[in-house]
């Protein structure tokens, strides 16, 4: 095929194609006024080779399914690839001089707003997981022989999750994936580093499992070379290991340190610009578009779920994360789209029932959860629903953070969440989720109390389109809801209500059961309040939160097993900030401890005692302030 | 020194103290109904040897500055860890039966709570960073014999995490540190990626530098013999890669799946027990202390700087990241305490004018920010005061936390905060690094608006003990505050006051700005405002916000460049939860974009206008309420 292929172009139109990518890097910087024209130079003639030779697509479509695809994951040589699609009719040449501008798609550092980028890239070493992630769709899923190329800094090879991509795709035997180093030995301030020591490289990615080759990155005829290699290798994924200089091309400015990051002035630009036309040819091209399948992917449309949650009221304790579990794996039989990552603990997340409904759409990722998210984020790239169900979901903030950029349909689920996780102690209880999941504008954050609305929530994120993320605790707990109750992403549930209530508690989980308990204590002393199960924390149910407080006299108290600051309470208090509440958060407000969830429920303050002692204490506060 | 060591006791001895710590790691796990047992046994020999052959330390005085230092990265084995301290005569053996209580600081997973524990663990793969971080003060200023000893899992060995600690101590030839791997092939739920194959994690650890000797784990004389290797081995770290047997030494238990995390129930532990008391003998041992040095570490005691700010008002622009990296230089000067690590941005951060006023305490940690923060905790465990400056907090979010659990005096910096950097785009952007670092709740978290109090946040934390966070932008801003301008952690500033105050606005940062533009507008059509900066995020100045929202009718706007939830908003409406306010948060709502910083704050609504905008539309808000 590649030999075949660079035969359709001459070496010639190659460099020709090369020499204009540069032009146009250097150009829309300069226009900008900013960007990385050094950066982008040094991978001219790698674009070249892969957009005008390797790589078989339709400039006009980019989403062609049996295409190859390319994802940046030096994400800030942006203006080359903006430069590269262009050259091959994607679009105007024009528009390249909209970048980095308020109204234009070309931003600093690609992102989807653009048809022909998947996946956000600009936080380095993400891209050879969002790649792995494309590739084993493609082999495993698609039966395509569409190839994957993923293009990489130096400087970001001192990622550590560039190495979890690594080993996740030769243990899958990625031959369909293909990275490529631009080793320009400069980094953003300084060398990298290995600098030009590519035997080291050679010697870490052969270890790792991958085929590496060292190349000359500004030769064309050793990149189709290498490129060829590449796609005739079985059973292991390559990297090209180019050697190249920082601003090829660019003359006054090639291979010097201090150029990074930074457009040329208008002069400099000309000038160079200048001397790069003179080696300009007029070279023709057509693109290498791939035959339309026969079949399309038909396989990944979705089908409802006709099943209900298997729990009755009354019945037995069951965990939320049980309750996950379950409806993971009935939804396997309905939703071939859905797809589940575990990062070796699928016996606690009983993303184990997944693996034994659909042992095909399940990968284990081992204890790497950033891979595990960048190949979520490369699986939903594709069509397909990935979750990934983890303990340390703080450990891939700055994926899941890209995910939330790139709008990309990932569910993130975090099953050991708050203090009752109980013995294990504070490094592994997730308390800081909500305010990281939250934080992200695009990310649907569900919470839910008892099994029945996990199974239920996990439906819903199933089926809602967008980023997800699901909160879920460890400890067994009662059935609340019928197997009919319905729930919906921005709806809470108001469980305990009459028209005397003077205190609305909000509660969400665990403190469910605490509200529920605290609301029978203050029956005792005549005190009616009204109790919330949040379930839906974002988006949250304004309108309900709204009336309710109204209803309870304005006095709010939210409890949650969360650190106190950007949980729960936040985002009520954010809720009703307009309100004339009076509004108090029971959160975990410390660093916690091993002990029983119980114990620990009890010890950082959110147990039913305290919400009752809060009640009591805050319409204490409003009789002497009414008093005044 | 080993060889003199080992001959202290006899292979007898040390296999009577791998019996003993086999039985009580058993017998604590039992007694507190959970926890890893079988991953305590594989390292049962590892330990003993490190512990009563190997290790120079005196277990009455964990923290004498020549003792070797050992970090249990794989933190689930946290019984055997304090089985060997009680076997060495640190506490009364009875003691480890009050495993994973509420009132015990023997926790699931080893925390500071303990005064042999400088950093919690637990989130795998973070260990060999932290080691890395104690190698290099030990070698670089404390001119220390010292060696630090790090065990890890095999399972963990997927974290990225742990290949950036590895190239980094290569990097800087931390001979004195020894990394030992607990290679007993079983996950939690399942075998590990590489099982027993030995050669590709020899290729992998020799691929990045490391020397790496092939152990039988349970082999006495074998690992006696590597750990001699081991020290006498110069310009490179080392790693015993130690072939175990999970659960070794228990019958029935011994080498086999699904006996992860799982404590033996009574009868099985005592069955257990008794067949491993069979083998003790009783053996005599002595801890080989070290010599006190001659001279402590009196050269890391902090002095004050008398230094000011070099900044007028009026005078030219600054952003508040120079400000920060014109103090640290200052610092330099006067605190030896203080190191600086860069994750290859320092040209930007300006850490580069600490690297120029104190090469020796200025460490290059490339692009691997997880390290940073792993090197950096390390550092802080052994009494320095690192600053990790960062673009990507959130890359570190794991780290962060493990920071804060440990409440070590570590200072992380984020430089590039909010859409007003501008043109390179949302990948760039911190915009939910307030959620983050506030909701760790031991975190102190500054944001400074101008130059002149970045340059004093930079000095006030520095001097602070505990984990901080300062927040900078990258645009240049007009000086606010003279150079004598006292600032505390705790209290914000109030920089528009009058009697006939309508609204409070509580900005930070940029908006600083943004808020004072406001109030010139409105002053123009006669409507007064207090404007608040709030400094310090967390803690917050809870009875200024009061005051103020008070006299100011109760009408509150949070004008912020972050993300709505759990930024500066959520922070001032829990601040003012049970008061009577109607508050208005102006944030970034949505996925941010390319363009100047002025484009963007106008576009993401947290501009001057949107401010005027948002007190009018609040003030007739309230004059309607009044009406009915």
């Amino acid at each position: 095929m590649s030999v075949e292929t660079s035969k359709r172009v001459t070496l010639e139109t190659l460099q020709d194609k090369a020499t204009r990518l540069r032009i146009d890097s250097v150009r829309s910087t300069t226009a900008a006024g900013s960007g990385h024209p050094t950066s982008c130079c040094s991978a001219a003639e790698i674009m070249s080779v892969l957009f005008y030779s390797v790589m078989r697509y339709d400039p006009r479509n980019p989403h062609n399914r049996d295409s190859d695809v390319f994802v940046l994951s030096k994400g800030h040589a942006a203006p080359i690839l903006y430069a590269a699609w262009a050259e091959a009719g994607a679009f105007p040449r024009d528009k390249l001089l909209t970048l980095r501008k308020i109204d234009s798609d070309f931003e600093g550092h690609p992102t989807p707003r653009l048809p022909f980028v998947d996946v956000a890239t600009g936080s380095l070493g993400q891209g050879l997981s969002v790649g792995a992630g494309m590739a084993i769709d493609a082999k495993q899923f698609e039966n395509s022989d569409q190839r994957i190329y993923v293009l990489m800094g130096d400087g970001e090879s001192a990622e550590g999750s560039l190495w979890e991509a690594a080993q996740w795709a030769a243990l899958h035997r990625l031959n369909n994936l293909c990275a490529i180093m631009d080793i320009n030995r400069l980094g953003q301030s300084q060398p990298t580093m290995l600098e030009y020591d590519l035997e080291i490289y050679r010697a870490r990615w052969e270890a790792f499992g991958w085929q590496a080759l060292l190349v000359d990155g500004h030769d064309i005829p050793d990149l189709l070379a290498a490129f060829d290699t590449a796609k005739r290798t079985t059973e292991r994924p390559t990297i090209l290991l180019a050697r190249t200089l920082k601003g090829k091309g660019l003359i006054g400015i090639e291979g010097l340190e201090h150029w990074h990051g930074k457009a040329l002035d208008k002069d400099t630009a000309a000038k160079v610009i200048t001397e790069l036309e003179t080696h300009l040819t007029d070279a023709e091209w057509t693109p290498n578009i791939p035959p339309k399948r026969p079949n399309g992917s038909e396989a990944t449309k979705s089908g409802k779920t006709a099943r209900k949650p298997p729990y009755a009221i009354g019945g037995k304790d069951v965990a939320t994360r049980r309750g996950f579990g379950d409806s993971l794996a009935a939804l396997a039989k309905t939703d071939p789209r859905i797809v589940v990552l575990d990062g070796d603990v699928k016996n606690s997340t009983y993303t184990e029932e997944f693996e034994n409904a659909a042992p095909n759409r399940f990968f284990q990722g081992y204890i790497a959860e950033q891979n595990i998210v960048g190949v979520a984020m490369g699986l939903a790239a594709r069509g397909k629903v990935p979750f990934a169900a983890l303990f340390f979901v703080t450990r891939a903030f700055d994926f899941i953070r890209m995910a939330a950029i790139s709008h990309l349909n990932t569910k993130i689920v975090g099953t050991h969440c708050g203090v009752s996780i109980g013995e294990d102690g504070p490094s592994q209880m997730g308390l800081e989720d909500l305010a990281m999941m939250c934080a992200e504008p695009d990310f649907t954050v569900l919470y839910p109390a008892d099994a029945t609305s996990a199974w239920k929530a996990t439906t819903l994120i199933a089926e809602h389109s967008g980023p997800c993320y699901l909160r879920l605790g460890r400890p067994k707990s009662p059935i609340l809801y019928n197997p009919d109750e319905k729930f919906a992403i921005g709806e809470c549930k108001v469980l305990r209500k009459s028209t005397k209530d003077r205190a609305l508690v909000v509660a969400g989980g665990v403190t469910v059961f605490e509200a529920l308990a605290a609301y029978e204590q203050l029956q005792k002393d005549a005190i009616s309040i009204r109790v919330i199960d949040l379930f839906s924390v974002q988006p949250i149910d304004r309108e309900e939160l709204i009336a309710s407080a109204r209803a309870a006299g304005g006095v709010v108290i939210t409890v949650e097993d969360h650190y106190e600051h950007g949980g729960l309470g936040d985002a009520v208090l954010s809720a009703l900030a307009q309100e004339s509440v009076r509004a108090y958060k029971l959160a975990v407000r410390e660093i916690a401890h091993s002990g029983t969830a119980k114990e620990l429920i009890e010890k950082f303050g959110i147990s039913s005692g305290h919400i009752v002692n809060a009640v009591k204490s805050a319409l204490q506060e409003v009789a002497a302030t009414a008093r005044h």
